[in-house]
């Protein structure tokens, strides 16, 4: 990766190699790992209504933010052994979705356009 | 966020202003996006062998490349909406992953060691 | 299977069995296949407020069910393939629950007590 | 449910109704620990390769086996809330599966056909 996230990517591959555990990192298996820190995301916000999700006490935000790093690790790892740049194909992504969701005409509408980029 | 990912912080926070979506981000939302994303991205990879998954042709590394921007953009909107430092989180677990998992000790071995920081 | 899902798991076993697809039908893979299935069902509901998702529109609960629909299938061909009875674990998890959860104790609070089965 | 999960899902309901936990279990809720359970699912067979997957020791079973409960504990009482029949849904969309996806054109090819029923 030759973005912002390169000196994290390298570091990770770092770890990976002095482990010999390259072997494990295929693609196929990063996303699992990466869909599982995922949902562990999701449970630390499962009972929690909307507002409260919002205005986390200390202890439930650290947790959230340890499970953010999990993710951001797998994530960053994935991208680098497929050789994808995350953030250009965030910034593509987002010149998408600038185009298809016009702002006046989906302003405040999550039915109409729900995702950021669907 | 004051990492390297302020920018595309920034952009994602202004596409959701200008369209009034910030009512429906809230950290729950978020957070149900970006595992609906990380499952998209297992779908790309459910029925490939490992060694597939490492070899992609240029339609599915397409797809794959977007479905990992989808993910990024939840991951970013998510942090910056709880006030985390992505890159800052990733690296204080990587810290910890280096003094849990002694190089020599979990050398090659997936079944005592293995995600990157369990 | 030799429960009540007897009958269903049967069909999917014949269903693969009839396109040679039991080669793809690893454990690993189902498990992704039915991680990216629960992904498109929370997708359903990642902009709806727990009201409306107590309320859906009729178009919207066709969709539900059928991705409850998916859901249930890989969960029912990867219980068979384990050779893993799921209402007889699902009642075993329960008897455990009942212990854990005293009625009293936990009445009304999902912080002591968020998961059904933690 | 008026099918042979019947008397699962109706023990569900009185262990939430005897908690006042039905509060929690909206379906929106509901949705994001089904797909929190099957996260947890993956994460049992996320380094694993697929062979090794198939042929499970017996702790890792039994692991298995409590996640695959826990995903049909709140598939079913998912499916309760919303009153949708899951075995009769699954069935209509096995029907559909066996339609679209001829025996003999898509024999032993997950390229052309990957899911069940996608």
């Amino acid at each position: 990766m030759t973005n912002e996230l390169g000196p994290l990517a390298e570091r990770l591959r770092e770890f990976a190699r002095a482990r010999d555990w390259e072997q494990f990192h295929t693609p196929k298996n990063l996303a699992m790992a990466l869909a599982g820190e995922a949902g562990e995301l999701l449970a630390e916000f499962q009972w929690l209504t909307p507002e409260e999700s919002a205005d986390l006490d200390p202890e439930t935000l650290a947790r959230v933010r340890s499970e953010l790093a999990d993710v951001t690790q797998y994530l960053v790892r994935l991208a680098d052994v497929l050789g994808v740049d995350l953030v250009a194909a965030a910034y593509a992504k987002l010149d998408e979705g600038e185009k298809r969701y016009d702002a006046d005409l989906y302003r405040g509408s999550a039915r109409k356009a729900p995702p950021l980029n669907p």
